[in-house]
This record gives C-alpha cells, sequence and structure tokens, in this order.
C-alpha cells in the first residue's frame, strides 16, 4: 500500500499518519471546515476539505471522502474510531470501488453490528453470554416471560446500539414494559432500528475486553486484556493493561474466548472483544466487539511492543500476521488517562476554545497521543477528548508513580479539562488498591475526596 | 532518601527531577540568575539562586550549594553531566559534609580522572589499552623513544584531560616535539595539570562505550554499549544502542572488561567506560571512563527498560543492585539525535534567543527529554543542546523510520536547531548502512548531500 486517506480528525488522525509515514505510505487528510487548523491536515502529505462543520456534512460524508479517496490515488481508508468506524454501508461502499478499507469486512461489521444476532453467534461458538431473550423480544408477554425466567433486574439493550448507547436497567415488571417502549423508540430514532433483546443485568462487575489481531488468511491471536473500569456514565476515562482482577488463568481463557469470538465471524483486522467480568464470582460474559481500532489501544501497544495500526496496516496490504500467540509476551503495566476539555468541577461541562499555553510532559515510560498545540482552538463541534496521556512501568505501582508526575508536568492553558480529576483520582486509595468495578465513580465523589 | 538537590540545568536537571518525583524524593533546583525561568526550577519542590551567570559563579560554586543542601536538609546531591560531575573535590566535600554525592567516590573519581594513572589500572585488571608510554612523558628524548617504538603517528595526550579536550595527533619527530609543548602549556592552563602520555594513534576506529551499573557492596554489571561514532569535532551528535558493528562475542567480551575496569577502581553508582573499537580488526582498547551519568544514556534505558537515574538514587541510598549480569536483556533498537540550538548551514553557530513556538513529537517509540517549552528563551551561556530526541523500535530501520517521522514532527520556532541536519542524517546511505567510524561527519558533507 502506496497511499492511504484517513477519515478521521483529532488525535487518531495524526496517530494513524504517524504509522503511515514510519511505513512509507503516503498519507491524505480530510477535514471539515472546523478543522483547517487542525494538527492531522498540517501533517498529512496532502488535505482536502470535505464539507462543513457538522460531522453528517463532512466526516460522514460517504460520497466526498470517497470522491477525495479516489480523485487521489489511495489504495485505503483508515476509518479511526467512531464517525465511519462502523458503518458496515461505507466499509460496502469502499468494497464496490476498489478501495480497502483499512478494517474488517463490511461482513464481519453487520455481524457484530447487530447485537442479538452477534450474541447468537457467540453462544454457537462457546463463547460465554449473559442469560437473556433469545433474540429479540417482540411483545410484552414475550418480555415478561423472560424476565420472570431470568429473574428481575433486567437490561433492555438495543440491538443496533453499542458503546453504552441505547440500554437500559428494569427492575421490575412496571420498569420492563415502560421501558421496553422508550428503548425501542429510541433506537428507531437513534439507530434506525427499533429492535430490542433482554439480558440478565448483572449489578456489579469489571469492564475487562481482549485486544484481536487477525489476518486474511484465517490466523488469529489475542494481545491480552484491558481493563476499562473506570467510567462516567458508561464512557471510559482511564484504561489499564493488564487487568488488576484477571489471573493468568482467567487471562487465557478470556483470551481464547476473543479469538473463537473473532474466527466466528471470519475477522480480520484489529478489534476488541469486550466482557462482563464478574470478578466476585470470577465469571466472564461477552458484552459485544468492537469492530475498529480502539481509543484505549495504546496501553497494549506498550505491553505488547505490537504497533496495532501498523498492523491494520499491513494485514489491509494482505500480509500475514508476522507472530503466533505463543510469541505474545505481556511485559509492565500501562495506564491510560483520556484528557478531555472538560471541567470536573461543573459535572465535566464540556470547555472548547483557544489552547493559549501547550506543553505535554516528556522523559522515559511516557507517551503523549494529541492533536494540540500551543494556539489551537479546541472546535465545540466533536468530541472534548483533546490528548491521552500514556505512562508504562515495570509495574502497576511504577505506572501510576509515572502517571502522577505526568500529570503533574502537564500544561494546557486557556481551557479546562480534566487533567486534575484524573490527579485526584491517581491519588484515591481505592484506585491505588485495583479493587473496583464499573461504579467506582457513582461510589466516590473522586474530585472532593 | 527523602530529599535530593539537583545541581545542574537543562534537560538533565529535569531528567533528575522526574525520577525523584516518582520515586517520591524531594527536590530542590539550584539556578544561576540567567536561569531564573527554566523548566528545571518550575518543576522541583524548591528553588534558590546560587550566584550570576557564569557557571563558575553559580553552577560550580561549591560552597553555595553545599549551603543550600544543608539549610534545604538534602541527603543527597545529583550532579548529573558537567559541571560538578566528576569534580572529585565537590565529591569529597559532599563527603565531608555528611551529603551523600550521588555519583562515585571521590576516590574512584580521582582513579579515573587521571588518564595515565587510570590507564595503568586498567592494563593490571586485564582490560586491553593502546600501546604508548608508561606514564607521563617528562622528556622530549623519552618521547621521542616512545614514539619510535610504536610507531608514527602517535597522540598527545593531557592527563588531566577527557571528553576529546586536551589531545593533539603528531604525525612525525617534528611534530611531536612542538606538539608536546603546546599540549602541556594548554593542559596547564585548562586542567591546572601539564602531565602528558603517548598513545599509538588509531586513525580509523568507532567510538563504543559500555554502560556499567554498581553498588556499594560490589556488585557491577554492564547494560551494554553505545554506539557514538556520529561525531562533530569530537563531539557526539547522535548515538544509539545497540552497535551496528559489535558481534555477540565482543559485546560480551567489550562488557566484561567494562565491569572489571569498573571493580577494579571500586565503582559504585551508573558510569561508561569508553572504548576505541577498531572494528577493521576486530579488536577494542581502554579510551576512558566517565565517572557520570552521560547525556546518551536514555539510548540504554531503552533497550534494557532499566531507568539510570533510578538506580543510581537507589544504590546511593545504599540499596543492592536489583538484578544480576543474567537478568539484563537487550531488546529492539533506540537512538538519540542531539537537538542544538545552533544553525547547521552556518557551522552550527550557536542560536541562543526567544523560543517562538514548541511543540515536541510524540507518539508510540518517541522519548522527548527536553527543557524547553513555548516563550522560553534559550541563554547563550551554557551549553546549546536544548533537546534529545530519542526513538525506540524492534530494528535499527523501525528506529531511524521513527526518528525521521518525529524530526518531521519537531516543531522549535524562533531559533535555529540542529534539527534539519539530523534529518539529512537519517536519510544519508552511509549512516543507513551502519558502516562507518568516527571520521564520518568530516567525509561527508551532510547537509549538503
Amino acid at each position: 500500500m502506496k497511499k492511504v486517506l484517513i477519515a478521521n480528525r483529532g488525535e487518531i488522525a495524526v496517530r494513524i499518519i504517524r504509522a503511515c509515514k514510519e511505513l512509507d505510505i503516503e498519507t491524505v487528510a480530510v477535514y471539515s471546515e472546523a478543522d483547517r487548523e487542525a494538527l492531522h491536515v498540517q501533517l498529512a502529505d496532502e488535505a482536502y476539505c470535505i464539507g462543513p462543520r457538522l460531522s453528517k456534512d463532512s466526516y460522514l460524508n460517504f460520497s466526498n471522502i470517497i470522491s477525495v479517496a479516489k480523485l487521489t490515488g489511495c489504495e485505503g481508508i483508515h476509518p479511526g474510531y467512531g464517525f465511519l468506524a462502523e458503518n458496515a454501508e461505507f466499509a460496502e461502499l469502499c468494497e464496490e470501488c476498489d478501495i480497502k478499507f483499512i478494517g474488517p469486512t463490511s461482513q464481519a461489521i453487520k455481524s457484530m453490528g447487530i447485537k442479538d444476532v452477534a450474541k447468537e453467534t457467540m453462544q454457537k461458538a462457546g463463547v460465554p453470554t449473559v442469560p437473556g431473550s433469545k433474540g429479540i423480544v417482540e411483545t410484552e408477554e414475550d418480555a415478561l416471560k423472560v424476565a420472570n425466567e431470568i429473574g428481575f433486574p433486567v437490561i433492555i439493550k438495543a440491538t443496533a446500539g453499542g458503546g453504552g448507547k441505547g440500554i437500559r436497567v428494569a427492575k421490575d415488571e412496571a420498569d420492563l414494559i415502560k421501558g421496553i417502549k422508550i428503548t425501542q423508540k429510541e433506537a428507531a430514532a437513534a439507530f434506525g432500528n427499533p429492535g430490542v433483546y433482554l439480558e440478565k443485568y448483572i449489578e456489579v462487575f469489571r469492564h475487562v475486553e481482549i485486544q484481536v489481531l487477525a489476518d486474511s488468511y484465517g490466523n488469529a491471536v489475542h494481545l491480552g486484556e484491558r481493563d476499562c473500569s473506570v467510567q462516567r456514565r458508561m464512557q471510559k476515562l482511564v484504561e489499564e493493561a493488564p487487568s488488576p482482577a484477571l489471573s493468568e488463568e482467567l487471562r487465557a481463557e478470556m483470551g481464547n474466548a476473543a479469538v473463537k469470538a473473532a474466527l466466528a465471524v471470519g475477522y480480520e483486522s484489529a478489534g476488541t472483544v469486550e466482557f462482563i467480568f464478574d470478578h466476585i464470582n470470577q465469571k466472564f460474559y461477552f458484552m459485544e466487539m468492537n469492530t475498529r481500532i480502539q481509543v484505549e489501544h495504546p496501553v497494549t501497544e506498550m505491553i505488547t511492543g505490537i504497533d496495532l495500526i501498523k498492523q491494520m496496516l499491513k494485514v489491509a496490504a494482505g500480509e500475514k500476521l508476522p507472530f503466533a500467540q505463543k510469541d505474545i509476551k505481556l511485559n509492565g503495566w500501562a495506564i491510560e488517562c483520556r484528557i478531555n476539555a472538560e471541567n470536573p468541577d461543573k459535572n465535566f461541562m464540556p470547555s472548547p476554545g483557544l489552547v493559549e499555553f501547550y506543553l505535554p510532559p516528556g522523559g522515559l515510560g511516557v507517551r503523549v497521543d494529541s492533536a494540540v498545540y500551543p494556539g489551537y482552538t479546541i472546535p465545540p463541534f466533536y468530541d472534548s477528548m483533546v490528548a491521552k496521556l500514556i505512562t508504562y512501568g515495570e509495574t502497576r505501582e511504577e505506572a501510576i508513580a509515572k502517571m502522577k508526575r505526568a500529570l503533574g508536568e502537564f500544561a494546557i492553558e486557556g481551557v479546562e479539562t480534566t487533567i486534575a480529576f484524573h490527579e485526584k483520582l491517581m491519588n484515591h486509595e481505592v484506585f491505588v488498591s485495583g479493587d473496583f468495578d464499573t461504579k467506582f465513580l457513582e461510589k466516590y465523589d473522586v474530585m472532593n475526596s
């Protein structure tokens, strides 16, 4: 592959451009009118405006993106995460236009995109799943029957949802009847698909996910887990690898399950199988598969030494995976803090605007993935994540010490950021203990601790 | 150790402060009047002005530094490199004042500081040395006798010199007689010691050095080599680890020789044994030992995973080395480019002044050690090195690709820098081949290639 279009913005666009440059692949950036001054535009070999500031007119604009790719002679399109990354229709359009979609096939995206179908596929492949309805629940009666079989509380999930969207908990029958209707309506509006299904609600769990990597020859490996239990309103804020809660045996079991999941849908490229890890009972269940690169991929890169974006590019170019499962070794500990332009003292209210001063931390074991520069104006139209700070140490303790040091050095002036939140968190005894679940931030008021 | 004074400035002061913070050690910075706005002053827990801008009045001011250490309750002083780092008198004063000098004992510094004595010690310890005079040459007759025995060309070295200073080549008898007088005079003026000795001049060689680490219990290990053959006027510009020229056998031999060298002088802390590596004849000879941390230490950290500054702090606190030689593994490849505020198009003329824009590169495998920030004014009074850019890859090829990518991103505006020089160098076919010696930059006009 000689030339690639990056259909994204922000840090992930910069991340992909970096990998391309190191592989001697020419890069084409695309940008909305609000992103003329963005770093990814400056770093790419070529850059083209694809529409107005609203995502639907620019970063989600199929035809403009495909046109730029065709006109500039790009052989592939890397979608990053978000935007078109899990859009099977777009992947299909790329396939029809003879442009390599740098990710899984449209078929694999579809298989995992419809959650109740994915779940059934997983059951057949022998991957543990949460007890629940067999596919979509159509009627109130069906729903009540299933709920009473598996026991309340239950969770109502939109089959086309994902990433924490389109889900609702029901603690009793009245809740369930009301909840089904609302979720169906919301799902129809948000995803164009009103289907919902039911699952036993597991209240206390850790979010543990497995990174997989597969080529187009049927080879697949897993690269260990990431623990993403530090969430606020189902949005991840801090991720680490490995998980402080997983035994060597469970790591192998969960890893094997993830590889089975990938192979079951003919997966190629990098992907992540997310699990509900009931750490109290030491059981795990398939949650969903993200058929794309994830925000938190760097922590896996740090402990495996494997560049996931380069591997995606190589697999897309038809190369075989250069390693087998036995070659994958996990070394040390990595933590990622998502630095958002938000005010943690004001309920994480977004804080876009002019970055008056910017100095990222440096030194041994510190990695910064960002698209910010001094004088850059963060636009209010997109995601508020502006930098990822990743630290690596021999042990969790060392990675935390490095994170505290690096957060203390990180200087961003002009906008509010979540740096102060992360500093509090890294000093919080529950976080330090490693013993927490996804309710951690609900239970503890970290900013006032 | 709970509190440490850093008797230095610039990136190495920042580097040491970072290691201290990660070990929960309080830091005290010192600064000259020209360095009030320096980054190390801002990052330390406390900071004190120790004198005017001239080094002799500030960073070399024994009594002011010791006073600050005593008044602030510091248990140790880390000297960094340069300034007081190899000053046996200062180390002795620390010992007398019951402050731990974070480095070797004054006795070990002395043993290695007088070059002809050090050479004799090395010979006794079985470390290969270059043929030459037995100690100081006192008279013209002695010098001529030695030179004719070993054969011209010979090299005249000031016994108190080091780091490329106080040395001169003589190609015949007339050269030698003249050269001895000049070198003696210069050495007396520069080092307060006129003694010179002679060595066979090895014209074509690579500069290869071994990092050693020793504790105060007689344990010493080596951490592999660094190749520093890219030099301009005997000043290193680029360093890499491992060396592209060393076989596994020679690496082990040279490593063992370096450990012998360290043990022969009762060394503790981090130190470097520099060798002349005659790669054509596959022979190496002791050059000198640097009894301090070196500028290029990060490349070793990248391939061993060992934090050298933390180890210095731990050894100084009386801890034993936590590993034996068999535990040291070298992984991958690291390269360091020294980014100097100099104009490579104007004979590397220093270019101090206001840094109007500053954005260091980031991402996987990129490390920046620097004390620059946007709006910082680089003072003209000290070393012109303002940043070290270190990249790490699985192979030399990948480390070079990363370096090219990172240099391309590195934005420093307002002052001239050597970034453009390094970009040319990373694309130079001789550098890429790995087959060069210390005359590389004399032979090739890299800037116009």
